[in-house]
C-alpha cells in the first residue's frame, strides 16, 4: 500500500540530530549531547522504598484505573505548594496531571489550535515541544531569543502580523537549548502583550528548580490575573524522567478541555508514578533534596564552564554563563558552517555535541553547538571539551 | 478573557453519561456501568516482586529517559510473542509500545488523518476512541453492529461514498458496548473491502485474551498481506489498567511516523509499567495468568446472563450471550426513552447502567443499555440485576 500521512506528520522526521545522537553512543565517543538528568540525582531509595509500601499496602489504587484529572491527593498537594512556593496558581486556576511535562505542551496545542494556527515561539526552542506544535499542523513563527529573553519588538511586530496567533510558547527559566533565563522586566513584557493582543502563553517550566546560583525569577504565571498562562512543569528533572510525570496549572475552562484531549490520549498518567510523586513530596524531605540536585548541577556546571573558558574559548567560540539547568550553548564564528564543525566533531573527533540548527523554529540559520553538562561523568566532560577545543583550534582559521 | 477552542475540542464533553456515573457513586447505587477489570484479576504479588527487584537492581534503567518506541526486550518479547501464539505481525511490522491502547487511536487518527478526514466505526462504539477521533476533528461514519459485526453492504456503500475514508475502526472481540464477536467471514469481508477501497484498518484488541467460552476467531491482522492493518493491544485487562501499557503492531512505515507523533506528546511510555510487562511475560507464568482470568470472568459473566434470565428477559429485555470481555448490551423495547430508563434506574432505584446513547457515532438512537459483569461483586451485580428486573417489569408497560 501506498501510504499517506497527515499534513502535520507528513513532514516531520524522527529527529534533524538523530545521525550525530547514533554516533553519540558509539563506545569511545565523549557523549555532550544528551539532555539526561545525572543518574546520581535520581532519589534512588526513597523510590523503592516508596514503590514498596504502595504495591504491598495499596496495591489495587496503584493497578486500577484512575481519573484522567489525575491522583487527586497530588493535585491537591501540587496546587497548595506551587502557590505558596512560587505563587502560581490562583483560585480560577486548575491542576491537571500529565504524562510528563511535554504533554502540557501538545495537549494546549490541541485543544486551542487548529491546524494553521500560529504558535510563537523562541528562536531557537526545545525541538520536542516545536514538533509537537508541528505534528498538529502549527504554524510556527520564531523570535530572536537574547541574553534575558524573547525580542520584544519582535515578539510584539509578530503579534501584529499573526492575528491566528493563539499562543506563545516560552521556557523561561534556563532554557534549553540556549540556557538563558527571562529577565522579570520581559517577563512582564511579554506577559502584557498577550493581555494586548489576546493570546494565551505556555509557560514551560522544567528546569526552574535546578537553579544553582542567582536569584529566582517569578513566574510569568504569578502575573496572570486575566487566565492568559498555561503553566507547565515536570518531575522529569527532579525526580525520574522514566516515570512520565508533568502538570499543568491553567485557567480552569481550558485545563478542562485539556482532560477531555488527555481523555481521548492516555485516559490517564500512570498511577503509580502519580503515587510515587505524592508520597515522595510529603514524606521525603523534598526541598533537601532539590538542594542536593542543585549541588549535584552545580558542580557540574562549573567545572563545564571551566573547560569551556580553557578549551573553546580561545578557539573563538563564545557562550553565556548559566545559573541553573542542564544547557549551555556555544556560539561560533559566523563564518564557520555549524552542521560540518558538528559532524567533523563526532566522526573524526569522538565528541558529540548538537548543532544550533536542530533547534530552528523555520530554516533560520544558527551558528551555535549545544552542551550538555548533566549527563556525561566528569571525566567525559574533560575529555570530550579537550577534543572538542583541540578540533575547533585547528577548524576555525 | 473568552476562550475559544479547536474545532475538534469545541463541542466535546467531558461524558455524556457524566451525570450517571457521578449517581453510579454514590453509596449505595449498585454500580453496573463502570469497565473497570475485577481488582482479584491483577496479579498483585507478582507485580509488587517484580517492581520491588527492578528498583533494587536496575533502578537507572526504570528511572532514566528511554526510547519512544518503547522498552527494547518488551518489543521484540511481544513481536515474538504476538506471532508465534496468534499470528498477528509479520517481517514489514513494527511494534510500538503506547501508554494503554487508547494511544494506538489517537496516534493512528493523528498520523493519518486530517480534520475532516473520515472514520468508519461500528455503531455502537467505545466512546473513549470515538472522542479520540472527535478530538482531532475526524468526521465519523458509523456502520451498524450486527450480531457477527459490521454490516457489510452499509460498509461497503459507506466506502464508495466516502472518498476521504482513511481508516476502518472495529473492536472485533466482544465489542464494547455490544459483547459482539466479528464472524471470520465478516473479517475477510471486512479486509477484502479495505483492500479494494485503499482504507487501512485500526483493530482494537483490548478484551481478546478475556474469552471463557467458544473458539478463538484469527485476527484480522492474519490476514494482512498488504500492510493495511495497525493491530493495537492492552496489557490494561489482564495485568493492570493503572500502569497504562499497550502495543501498536503495525506497516513499519505507518508506525515509524507514530513513533514521532508519540515523541511530541510523552516521549515514550513510563518505563516502570513496560519492564514489569516485561518481567511478568517472560518469569510468570503468563499463560496460567490468563488462564485464572478466564475463569474469574466465566464465572461473573455466567452469573450475570443467569442474572438477566432470571429478572430483565420477562420485562420485555433481550441481549445476546457473551462468550468474552467485560460487558453485555441489552435491547430495550424500541417504546422505551432509554436516557429516562437509565436516569430513573439510577435515581430512584439505585441501579446505574450506561445508555447506549454514550456509545453512539453520531445522533442515531440507540435502544439499548450496557452492563458490566467485571467492577461490581457477585452480591452488588445480584442486587443490581434485582433491581433494576423489577423497576423495568414496572416501567415497561
Amino acid at each position: 500500500m501506498e501510504y499517506t500521512f497527515s499534513n502535520g506528520l507528513r513532514d516531520l522526521q524522527p529527529s534533524a540530530i538523530r545521525e550525530i545522537l547514533k554516533y553519540a553512543s558509539v563506545p569511545g565517543v565523549a557523549a555532550l549531547s544528551a539532555g539526561n538528568p545525572a543518574p546520581e540525582a535520581f532519589p534512588v531509595k526513597e523510590i523503592a522504598d516508596i514503590s514498596d509500601r504502595l504495591l504491598r499496602t495499596r496495591s489495587i489504587d496503584v493497578l486500577q484505573y484512575g481519573a484522567t484529572e489525575g491522583y487527586t491527593p497530588l493535585r491537591e498537594h501540587l496546587k497548595t505548594y506551587m502557590h505558596d512556593k512560587y505563587g502560581v496558581g490562583g483560585e480560577g486556576d486548575m491542576v491537571l496531571i500529565t504524562s510528563g511535562g511535554q504533554q502540557v505542551m501538545e495537549l494546549a496545542m490541541k485543544t486551542l489550535c487548529n491546524p494553521g494556527d500560529v504558535v510563537i515561539c523562541e528562536s531557537p526552542s526545545f525541538i520536542g515541544s516545536l514538533n509537537s506544535f508541528r505534528s498538529l499542523g502549527a504554524r510556527l513563527c520564531g523570535v530572536p531569543l537574547e541574553a534575558d529573553g524573547m525580542n520584544l519588538d519582535v515578539l510584539e511586530a509578530t503579534l501584529k502580523a499573526e492575528p491566528n496567533a493563539r499562543f506563545i510558547y516560552t521556557i523561561p527559566n534556563f532554557q534549553n537549548p540556549a540556557g538563558v533565563t527571562t529577565s522579570f522586566e520581559k517577563r512582564k513584557a511579554i506577559y502584557a502583550l498577550a493581555k494586548q493582543y489576546g493570546v494565551m502563553i505556555v509557560e514551560d517550566n522544567p528546569y526552574g528548580d535546578l537553579r544553582f546560583a542567582g536569584e529566582n525569577v517569578p513566574a510569568i504565571k504569578t502575573l496572570d490575573t486575566e487566565g492568559l498562562v498555561i503553566y507547565a512543569g515536570s518531575f522529569s528533572k527532579v525526580m525520574s524522567s522514566g516515570m512520565r510525570v508533568g502538570f499543568a496549572i491553567g485557567p480552569q475552562p481550558v485545563v478542562a478541555k485539556m482532560v477531555v484531549a488527555k481523555q481521548g490520549e492516555d485516559v490517564h498518567t500512570n498511577l503509580w508514578a502519580q503515587m510515587v510523586c505524592h508520597e515522595f513530596m510529603t514524606t521525603c524531605d523534598y526541598e533537601a533534596h532539590l538542594d542536593r540536585l542543585r549541588g549535584i548541577y552545580k558542580v557540574k556546571a562549573e567545572l563545564m564552564m571551566a573547560l569551556l573558558d580553557e578549551h573553546i574559548v580561545p578557539a573563538g567560540i563564545n557562550y553565556q554563563k548559566v545559573e541553573g539547568g542542564l544547557f549551555i550553548l556555544c556560539q561560533l564564528p559566523e563564518t564557520v558552517d555549524v552542521a560540518e564543525f558538528c559532524s567533523l566533531a563526532v566522526k573524526e573527533h569522538k565528541v558529540a555535541v548538537v548543532p544550533g540548527g536542530a533547534f530552528a523554529v523555520n530554516d533560520e540559520v544558527l551558528h551555535s553547538f549545544r552542551v550538555n553538562y548533566s549527563t556525561p561523568t566528569n571525566e567525559v566532560m574533560q575529555e570530550g571539551v579537550q577534543r572538542l577545543g583541540a578540533f575547533a583550534r585547528s577548524y576555525i582559521k
